[in-house]
């Protein structure tokens, strides 16, 4: 069966995600019985492109990295914006990898339910999306037949979400704890070596784990909202990231680093929920943790999720060292995962 | 749709496994449509019960938990034996739970193939039948429409063979380290307390984590027949127990505990597959590790896995003290898969 695809975005992670699916293309065939034809990709500074009949992937790649306008590979004139890029994808699936908004997760939503209304499977590392539309995008999709999936949007591309959606039918998460964001935990391993907050910030920035304004890792946001999204797909519970009672890491100064580690501890910016005998509670806070923690060997980008769940106790899972190809494979094991249901 | 379900075997296992679909009942029906009638209970000591009309579950529990024989439940006469009576379950998936056997597989093996060959699902936890018949009746169930599954053979119920079977589609596994016996691992966290190896072993009987002869766990064999599963199912590398280089914890001693335990450091049992340029090759071996091992925090009864992969780096699941209930889950989690696919 041939998919037509649409990528929405074609930063590092659509990129990689392109270059998967063309290392996985056979793999793909063989196992799967997937075929893909990419219908159309969208940039925001870039330009676009457009044809039915497939645009050549590995000159869109060299176009992309190179960062030259995609228009000149459209089979037609350009779409006039995004929605109607969509429309005029033709495609089956769509891959939205547009920036995170914290406030609204617009125009991740808008653009998510043009593609489900259209009959497309929707696709998205965006968790603006999920925590302030997973449940009309997931009733839109239920009745459109077809599926919204975002395995992306928490520990890149590890399983979280379809772990809880496949592997484990009838468990129910009743709380979890974890190290989520990359960045805070790559700026605190920094700091243990005497780096200044500072110059630990501009390491993260160089190496691409930070955004030229890392407030939204540091002060908490990034992860009240990886937070509200577990709270709202894995506890049943609708969350926006304001709900989260959350802090950073901005107060954890070189000296508290200096001090845990004189004495074998470590900070470590926790994200958890739980319930509180009255209602499920999200949280987002620095704690030092002493080597008896789980947490305590999750060093640099890596990061940890714990689970305590009803029927199968508690368990944890560790991602190490993520980049955008992790990220990648999220989308691409949705879109499998999509088309085999 | 409604199920017959079959068990061969009811003791710890099939027994947390029927108080967990009763548990589950209501949450199976209502998230999957899926019901269920039991038609045949069999054990070894304890009589069997067979009933198309459906055997009463709580019933057979109490009798089952008094050790008090299950032949009053039968509609008619009971099976000569185990091959019969799986022909005269008439069930849709035979749950087997049998006691291992690390040299043969038998007679589980003949057990899943008669449940495969008669149109049954077959599921169990038994080791021994994926090591020594995993493409046989793999093969034999992708012929028959069915699926044979086996996630409670390492690890418990946490998700492994699931995840990358539906949660990992074209991900690779490239190598993976483990600590996966929980007996050895009990004894080991006990002796850095000081207790005699001997001591160690009593406590793990009366726990119910060693068996009355423990040697299995002891001497590695446990451990090498999950490595040669996970070598053969995630792996496509076919391997008997035997293959695979393994020593147990026999020699470790206590001085060589408190030796380590001084030095910030503890013994576990690692396993281990991975290719070593010529070809991929599983090993079972105590190794003393530092703190900053990722095995290091892994105490008492619970397991971890760390998985090398091609496209989606690396990552690891650990499992909590496990029971008789996180078996009994990867069984349920198996019945569901089976019939939802």
């Amino acid at each position: 069966m041939n998919y037509r695809l649409a990528f929405l975005g074609f930063g590092n992670v659509g990129r990689a995600l392109a270059e998967l699916l063309l290392a996985k293309r056979d793999e793909l065939k063989s196992i799967h019985d997937i075929t893909f034809t990419v219908t159309g990709i969208a940039t925001a500074r870039h330009g676009q492109a457009v044809d039915a009949s497939g645009i050549d992937l590995p000159l869109a790649l060299e176009l992309g990295r190179n960062g030259r306008p995609l228009n000149a590979l459209s089979a037609g004139p350009v779409p006039d914006n995004f929605l109607e890029f969509i429309r005029c994808s033709g495609a089956d699936l769509l891959f939205e990898n547009t920036p995170v908004n914290y406030e609204t997760g617009q125009p991740a939503v808008d653009h998510l339910r043009t593609a489900l209304e259209l009959g497309m499977h929707a696709v998205t590392a965006n968790k603006g999306a999920v925590v302030h539309a997973y449940h009309e995008l997931s009733e839109l999709a239920r009745v459109m037949g077809r599926h919204f999936f975002f395995e992306s949007t928490v520990m890149d591309g590890a399983p979280i979400f379809s772990l809880f959606r496949s592997a484990l039918p009838v468990v129910r998460c009743k709380s979890f704890e974890g190290v989520l964001n990359s960045t805070t935990n790559l700026i605190l391993t920094r700091m243990e070596t005497g780096e200044s907050f500072e110059d630990a910030i501009a390491y993260a920035r160089q190496t691409g784990f930070a955004e030229t304004d890392p407030a939204g890792d540091i002060d908490g946001h990034d992860a009240a909202i990886k937070v509200a999204a577990l709270m709202t797909v894995l506890m049943n519970t609708p969350t926006k990231p304001g709900e989260v009672a959350y802090s950073g890491i901005r107060d954890i100064s070189m000296e508290m680093v200096a001090d845990a580690k004189a004495n074998g501890e470590r900070y470590k910016l926790i994200c958890s929920a739980e319930f509180d005998g009255q209602k499920i509670r999200g949280r987002v806070a620095p704690r030092r943790v002493s080597s008896a923690s789980r947490f305590y060997g999750i060093e640099g980008t890596s990061s940890m999720i714990h689970f305590e769940t009803d029927v199968l106790g508690e368990f944890s899972l560790v991602e190490n060292d993520p980049g955008p190809q992790t990220t990648a494979y999220g989308l691409l094991a949705d879109f499998i995962n999509a088309v085999r249901n």
